[in-house]
């Protein structure tokens, strides 16, 4: 297969991780005897540097002719202290979500065995744990108005949703459910908010659709409770941009760490593959960033082009970095020292002679 | 002292908690020669079945004209899965929130060290937690303009934050850290939201008039995983209406069970003292319902009116309770059959009787 990929390295620890994941892609097509071509371009921090913009024209150029884009991290220190800031990091990842339009996320959270004691969690909490979220993308308050009065004393942000933006994540969150656990539970704050009273009518809709689904409701609050006492309960969540992305963040802690968490990210005619971790810019250019949200990221980009047995021996080689601690120090006791490019090396070679 | 409290026991197990707070208020004013009226009044899906609305005119009088509100829970599962009701429960809550001017909403996070096995969380993860957080109650998305297109397929809701309402609970919160460990950690979306960038701009003006008051930034998504990680960072948590929603439910897991959390609402001339726990209309009328944190409710209110002794003789009771399993099913491994009303006794007994 040929695929032109475009890579969006971005800030902080994005670079370190992205040349990882691209170092496993390069490995994967020398041994299945794919064309992976790969075009960089910049977003973020590192884009306002060069070109006053987070979301230059050429990198939505770049993205929109690429089969899928490969995207690193982005943020900057510097701009979360400056609340008065016009240009920011930010806005080049929703910048590009926006003109992609990648308005479904997905994003899957396994209780790995090998690292269930790693989690804050206790074990028997979280054993066998395997959840895939369901995060709209393009709407909600994350792309609302906001206004500032003249004065500066007040301040607004609106959320909206249309009903086809809730049908056309709910139709897949649903077909998701049917080919796992046929489960599905909306997550949303329908007691208080007319958006999310939305989204319910649209999902009791739909439900009589996908009979052999178990659809179940929760309020956010609610929901962030659970997701930490009884994890197992859930298969599928489908949920709004913002509670989508409190979530998701939060039920990193299942997976004993953020930076295992990969995402992809769908529209209609384009496809986004990102690690869950930002930009971490402590973190940067010291060798430690985990680069296995961004590696597994690559791997749900070769699930998207039907690339399951590529895809499957990418995760073989997590996981077998994972059991045999070839891992950066956020979950390595047993060894010092093993490196970003470290562990990306072990998984290239892993591909390259899987013994 | 002489005080007049209204009650608001509201729907499902609101009632059989609320009945036990009283019962502790009542032995307290006994001990300590205090004159405590009680004065009842509906709100919620009881006041819907009654007059039609979730809080009627009758209610906010007799809160208006108290010294202190004392409220149960409200909610029913009918409105839940009727996303079309036009009166709902909730609007007896918001409502009252809103005719009393509460405006802050304090939660204590306590992690007691009976119980730190009942949590999710790992033992040594959570030990010596005690975190307090000022939520925003009468501003933001849950106050804001909501409408629903005349087709019904575009729903919106406006988050709108006014500086003075940032204002006053910023400088409360600064305050109680003061007389803490010092450390206060403002919760937003500034990275996103204008009105979260309106937040951070007042607290970073604030700061300095509280030099001793180390202040932390974080988005809502990063502490939904914070709280659960580190817990023990956090002293003092500041946040907005929605987000203090989410966390403060979050963090009922720190606690080991939503039954045991306790909150007071304040403004300028009203208090309301409530559980955090809703109507968990399935448990309702079992004698299952936890009341421990109706009870300590009641101790926020005689903290509220500056009867230290008295409050801390409600919280050594409860500290008892929990000591000798004299507790719900939710908390109890050892004795079976403890209802909601003995442990409200034991608790009683104990004040009149504190050996
Ligand atoms: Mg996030
Ligand atoms: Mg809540």
């Amino acid at each position: 297969m040929k695929l032109n990929i475009a890579v969006l390295p971005g800030d902080g620890i994005g670079p370190e991780v992205t040349a990882q994941a691209v170092k496993v892609l390069k490995a994967i097509a020398m041994e299945f005897n794919h064309v992976f071509t790969f075009n960089y371009a910049l977003v973020g921090a590192s884009a306002i540097d060069k070109h006053g913009t987070a979301l230059p024209q050429e990198t939505i150029d770049i993205c929109t002719k690429a089969d899928a884009v490969l995207f690193g991290a982005i943020g900057k220190t510097a701009f979360d202290l400056d609340p008065d800031a016009k240009i920011r990091p930010e806005q080049g990842l929703l910048g590009i979500r926006k003109a992609l339009g990648l308005h479904t996320n997905i994003r899957p959270i396994i209780a790995y065995d090998d690292l269930l004691s790693k989690s804050s969690l206790k074990v028997r909490q979280i054993k066998d744990t395997n959840i895939l979220i369901y995060r709209e993308l393009t709407g909600g308050i994350y792309f609302g108005d906001r206004s500032l009065s003249e004065d500066g004393n007040t301040a607004s942000d609106v959320c909206t949703y249309h009903r086809f933006e809730i049908e056309r994540i709910a139709h897949q969150a649903f077909k998701a459910a049917q080919s796992r656990k046929r489960k599905l539970a909306l997550v949303d704050k329908a007691n208080v908010l007319e958006s999310s009273r939305l989204w319910r009518r649209v999902v009791l809709e739909i439900a009589p659709q996908y009979p052999d689904v178990k659809v179940n409701y929760l309020y956010i609050d609610n929901a962030a409770m659970e997701l930490i006492i009884r994890p197992r309960q859930f298969d599928v969540i489908l949920t709004e941009n913002m509670f989508g992305d409190i979530l998701s963040e939060e039920a990193s802690v299942i997976v004993g760490s953020i930076g295992l968490l990969a995402s992809a990210s769908l529209g209609d005619e384009h496809a986004m593959f990102e690690p869950i971790h930002g930009a971490y810019t402590k973190a940067a250019n010291k060798g430690i960033a985990n680069p296995i949200a961004s590696i597994l990221s690559a791997a749900m980009l070769l699930d998207h082009f039907g690339l399951d047995e590529e895809a499957a021996l990418v995760r073989e080689g997590v996981d077998k970095s994972l059991k045999l601690h070839i891992t950066t120090p956020d979950l390595n006791n047993k060894y010092d020292n093993i490196s970003t490019t470290k562990v990306g090396d072990f998984i290239e070679d892993f591909i390259n002679n899987p013994d």
